[in-house]
């Protein structure tokens, strides 16, 4: 962690101290939110909309690792996950809460840079941060996100709404973020013995996607101005191939998925050579891609053929075709979730 | 922490079937819930309401300690204190989803225990478990919950509607779960010491109070029976004192409380008095009652009146009063908050 070049304790101020400090850079813009930060609760007028509501946790040395994260790309990517979980149910986010757990090791201005970076995402996607729970903790940094968003009652897209023949398509590219977390890893390993400086040189791109990702806001508008509603959506965290799964079981279908088809950006599979590791496993299993998979009925087919952001990567099939991978010489194997497994401690 | 008679490893389950294993058994029953756990958010139909949201993180050797709080008790502790906190906004809690960081020292039992406690308080309240995130950690058990409620527009009571004479009235008797806290560190120190098994006769009450604190929905409906609308209102979790503050200046007044009106329950009183406190400064800045702090017009005196559960502590005037507590001999002196700070972690 880079330190501040000031530092003030976190006990010169004091919970509600830091509170109204927070409270004071916060300016609620979003029509429903009714009351934001300095009570109870929050209050929002729904608007005649639902509701969805959507948590993670990151947890310091399981999610993150402050000796190469910056607190302000840790404060945007723990607002971005979230919100890429109310796209994923076709829904607008509008507010979010946030609990922090925090040891005295950090100063007030990490903390200040912390909620930079999630005023940056909230300002950015257009979000009221409108309350939390700031708390000490005796060993490492807890932050928890709780986002609430709206959608019209006939918008909302399940995991579970997958018909048979239906298009299976993901946006953007996969295992980038996989692959710019490899190169922190190496880069943190070579400073700790050697005590050379990072080299991250032509790395942007995949370390873009692990240290500052994008919720895919954008496709959902796209699909919108293409008229296309997805029969089914899941945001890719923990990787395409357990994503699959979901929508898959979730619906009661089949998956076949074509592994020539997934979409990998030429740096992220230049350094997946580079590492020795295959791109394509990368692509399905590397987690934080926090793109979106969906599928379509096979009439929407025209309207989303040749968009530069869409890649069709296969088609549910009936139950009793299983869920598979067809490699290249059209060879068939059992899909299998390896991805991240945060339980385990991958 | 008691450890249960067998031990299932987490791993052994991974994250999405612990999930699984929660999910078969949360049953959601509240009408505005239209989808709970299994997708990417949970979703909410607020049925022409509007919406209160709130969130909480517990900490573990911050606000609990496994040496004698039982995990069933943690869990519904955990849903209990944001409930509490939809109530002050006098609204009727209706979603909770959680958030759970763990280390591997956990078993599956423990995990198991932990929301057969959560899910009590949801069933005891009336609440849907409707979504979460469960996830490593690398040291201690942090616990977020966020909870939502629903509260027809023009009913919600915010902290900012004290008028001047209002009177300040608080629900049953405080500083209860402070010195239940008290008799928990003592005999868990003389069991450190010399191994004895703890002492914790004839304390019944006040260590429910800390172990297992109600969150009022009784004064709530209690209430609107009376058709007493609060003006004001804040549940007490840092303490008497601190609460009344944030009224008095949320509000924009003063606040006069007489500290021989504090509601003191005798055993609290004695046990107070064993430990050679003051129980005046216990109820003051004990914290975590989860009482209810509200302010009344005037006019409503009448309603109120008599009433076991609930006290009038003092009343709301002109900020140029100050914020004071009288003393039984007349004596006058500022209201200061000593309550619970996290942050410091006292």
């Amino acid at each position: 962690m880079t330190e501040p070049s000031t530092r003030t304790e976190l006990s010169t101020l004091g919970e509600f101290g830091l509170i109204d400090r927070l409270a004071s850079r916060i300016h609620c813009v979003v029509p429903g939110t009714v009351k934001g930060i300095g009570d109870d609760s929050a209050v929002i007028d729904p608007e005649g909309l639902h509701q969805v509501v959507t948590t993670d946790m990151l947890v310091e040395r399981v999610h993150f690792d402050l000796g190469y994260v910056p607190l302000r790309h840790l404060g945007y990517k723990s607002i971005v996950v979230n919100l890429s979980d109310v796209y994923a149910m076709n829904a607008t986010p509008k507010q979010v809460v946030v609990g922090l757990a925090l040891s005295n090791r950090f100063p007030v201005e990490a903390v200040d840079e912390l909620y930079e970076g999630m005023l940056l995402a909230c300002r950015h996607y257009g979000v009221d941060l409108v309350g939390g729970d700031t708390t000490s903790s005796q060993s490492g940094l807890v932050i928890s996100v709780t986002a609430i968003g709206a959608v019209a009652k006939d918008q909302v897209v399940y995991r579970s709404g997958a018909r048979e023949n239906d298009l299976l398509v993901v946006s953007g590219d996969l295992g980038g973020a996989y692959m710019g977390l490899q190169i922190l890893e190496r880069e943190k390993a070579v400073f700790q013995d050697s005590g050379a400086q990072p080299d991250l040189e032509g790395h942007d791109y995949i370390l873009e996607r692990q240290l500052k990702p994008e919720a895919r806001r954008d496709i959902i508008d796209l699909l919108k101005k293409l008229d296309v509603r997805p029969t089914s959506m899941i945001d890719v965290s923990d990787g395409l191939a357990s994503e699959a799964l979901h929508i898959a079981r979730s619906s009661g279908l089949g998956v076949r998925i074509h592994d020539e088809k997934l979409p990998i950006d030429p740096a992220t599979y230049a350094t997946a050579r580079d590492f020795g590791l295959d791109p394509t496993t990368c692509a399905l299993n590397g987690g934080e891609d926090y793109e979106l998979l969906f599928t379509i009925a096979q009439a929407d087919h025209e309207r989303i053929k040749g968009n530069p952001s869409l890649t069709i990567i296969g088609h549910m099939t009936d139950a009793a075709a299983g869920q598979v991978l067809v490699d290249k010489q059209g060879g068939i194997h059992a899909l299998r979730a390896q991805g991240w497994d945060a339980l385990l401690g991958r």
